[in-house]
């Protein structure tokens, strides 16, 4: 990872040894107060610009659910006291998130009323009456004996697959786990095969329990990766060293193509143009659970180190980080949940590509959500106010150019769109994409990857599609 | 009819005769402007009393979609020169809600933006940038045929089943009709067998088409209730006429029993004991689409009749009308349409049961939704916070009065709960409910009905369930 590594050498700041050099950091209890702390007085005038220049997180102050250093050894001794709940890999992601303030102003799973909010609203009201935007349930799944063992405990720990013990579940409250009622909302759909619901909700318990969370650790998977999760207070610390004045958000499950890397300059363009003078780009792939058939993390990974030590995206301006949320792939409901949980990392911009978090639709021969939907809802979706959204324009691959460049209706005979089926066949048969498409690293990345594959039991390998 | 009339008889305005003495009232476009027109100058005390005595209609304006009478013949001339739509009877119901302002701010059928933030966040935002609750699609569906001959036309025109023209659509777009989506996030089920889905969505077309309308005559249905049928407008002007401090609903679609009327007298009670010195109640049988079981609306209101014939009710506080909406069963999401149509008819309280709009499940042994869901999600929803919901007490039969009475937890072996399927077997059998359940004129009205009921082909009555 030495092109990434090298893009905050280049800064003042290198978050990626942040964890190491100040492992309080993301104790600290928000942006705002941390700066005002470390801007000298007198300097008044760089405060004021830096405070008003990142948007503040949702709820007004990020929520961030480590427990103190100085309690941590009570609270592991605590959370060996209490009813046990293993968590799965997902579950274990979503502590991540709740734990870091992606989530902000949630303290934890949800409990009903937050859980009827999201399905009804996809909001939830603050203490002040005011929303928030939270369009996808945050919640964790038990059943019956589960349930029958925390009797009348009030709290529970939380145990991870190692059994090792993660956090405590405080103040809970155990409802029932409606999952048609939740998959239809939450999807649209009831139709059998969706990812996550078959990963995750299928076979869950009939019961959901919330309450507020102590998380006794940072979270970590030791994959080698860890230093690219920097949390919304990392991020918010490096924009703020970088003296960001604009924070403009890429997601993607994905690996990089040419397309993208047009599309996040030409954002960076039109931010200058509006009179930003430092837009910051949050190059921020999803490292949460996807589906069997998505480029793996690990080898994305690789393709967007390729792509950047090409040199399409300059290391000055991008911020490469890791967003630790499970994929629903709920389309129109999920891209809200993308952009809500940017902002509380500092990002004022969101660009929003055709059918965000979409796929195919499980059962019939079309794609689950209409393609422009995503876009149209998150535009108008409650508590989302504050973000500005930027619709993705389409690139294609220019004929005339030899490079990928913004599709030119007047001229369509002079494009090539390759599609995901299209990239994927290439690659698997270790064809080259045309030139300009991927810069030659990160293609070879993807032909490695198609090549580790090992036939499944069904004589059938998985297959990507990027977007 | 002769108690409801008397009802209305005994104040000194008689709206059961208002649509034949003031056949414009409900063209004046808005109550409070009527109202400003009709004080005489020196009289500003009441005038502001009234002002600020009813709540304002969502959006600030009551919507009233009838055309000018100048202009009627005009518009039916265009109306015959436009591309046809066929409304069904369910259509119909839906032109008239609108027509009169029910679903203001709505201003016709959905387009597409209206649409997805009625299934994606039940509400919908104002120019102002604030919220109001619309939590059902109110949408026009066409099929492929009738998109082609509507072709380039920015209007077109809408037809009753007997061939007249309803209302001119203009200004309109035609957008796909998802249909799975809908009924998942509509109903949280796409379980086949729901009335209205059934009804309405499973054979319509693909294609939905929004608009504005323009109402050519007010929709009548000449079955001698229309009398009954009060328009939002009318229905202020009657609350404004009985000095009303505070309007409570109380939406029914089933036989009043002396559980609910209790209710109802208790819940006036409070609203005394509150402060206010003349809470009116609004009782709003629903009169648009029901399901086969559900006793149909001409027998409700006999049943009504007699149930206020009794005294059970104080004709001076209580006024009786049909809402004219069609029955969705979507239980949480749809109480919040009948509580938001209730504001713009004037009501500022609304009495909320136990599993308000819901049914059972149509494939499963189990309710369709939560019976506590209804309630909680209508007291959280957004763009419904000016309105006080009311919880439902639970009402059971007291053997120790010998009558209806707010059940008490402490004595459970004194109560006796007569469920809807209990209700429905002793009224098909003849027999009678314990003296003190329902009057006997009432109860005479049932028996009376479920004897008209012939047997179906498949050999089953219909049933009635009430709640």
């Amino acid at each position: 990872m030495a092109s990434m590594a090298a893009l905050f050498i280049k800064t003042p700041y290198d978050p990626s040894h942040s964890i190491t050099k100040f492992p309080n950091t993301h104790l600290a209890p928000t942006f705002r107060v941390s700066v005002s702390v470390s801007v000298p007085p007198g300097r008044s005038k760089r405060r004021l610009r830096v405070s008003s220049g990142l948007i503040e997180p949702d709820g007004g102050k990020l929520v961030e659910l480590l427990v103190d250093e100085p309690l941590k050894d009570l609270k592991k001794g605590e959370a060996l006291s209490l009813p046990r709940i293993s968590l799965s890999s997902i579950d274990l992601q979503w502590v991540h998130v709740l734990s870091e303030g992606w989530a902000s102003p949630l303290r934890g799973f949800m409990r009903e009323s937050e859980f009827l909010q999201t399905l009804h609203f996809n909001t939830l009201r603050l203490e002040n009456g005011s929303l928030v935007n939270m369009s996808v349930p945050i919640v964790l799944a038990i059943d019956d004996s589960q349930k029958h063992r925390i009797g009348e405990s009030t709290k529970v720990a939380l145990f991870d697959s190692n059994n090792n013990p993660v956090a405590i579940l405080k103040d809970i409250e155990i409802y029932k786990h409606p999952k048609e009622e939740r998959i239809a909302r939450t999807w649209g759909t009831t139709a059998s095969g969706l990812p996550y619901v078959e990963e995750a909700i299928v076979n869950a318990g009939n019961w959901l329990i919330g309450g507020d969370l102590e998380v006794l650790e940072p979270i970590k998977y030791h994959d080698g990766l860890d230093r690219f999760r920097l949390s919304p207070t990392e991020l918010r610390e490096e924009f703020t060293r970088r003296n960001a004045d604009a924070v403009f958000a890429f997601q993607l499950r994905n690996p990089v193509h040419n397309g993208h890397a047009l599309l996040m300059t030409d954002t960076r363009r039109r931010l200058l143009d509006m009179g930003y003078k430092n837009p910051i780009l949050l190059l921020h792939p999803l490292g949460g659970y996807t589906k069997a058939d998505d480029v793996p993390l690990s080898w994305r990974m690789k393709q967007h180190e390729k792509v950047l030590e090409d040199g399409v995206l300059d290391p000055e301006t991008t911020v490469v980080s890791i967003f630790p949320s499970p994929m629903h792939y709920a389309g129109p409901t999920e891209v809200q949940w993308h952009a809500k949980a940017r902002i509380n990392a500092g990002a004022n911009f969101y660009i929003v590509g055709r059918d965000p978090a979409g796929m195919g639709h499980p059962t019939e021969k079309r794609d689950l959500y209409d393609a422009d939907h995503g876009k149209k809802v998150l535009s108008m979706a409650p508590g989302l106010e504050r973000l500005n959204i930027l619709p993705f324009k389409v690139a294609a691959y220019d004929k005339t150019q030899g490079k990928m460049a913004f599709f030119d209706p007047s001229r369509p005979q002079d494009f090539v769109f390759i599609s995901g089926t299209k990239m994927r066949a290439l690659a698997k048969n270790k064809e080259n994409p045309p030139d300009g498409f991927m810069c030659p690293g990160g293609w070879e990345v993807l032909v490695e990857y198609y090549d580790s594959l090992v036939p499944t039991i069904n004589g059938k390998v998985p297959v990507a599609v990027p977007a």
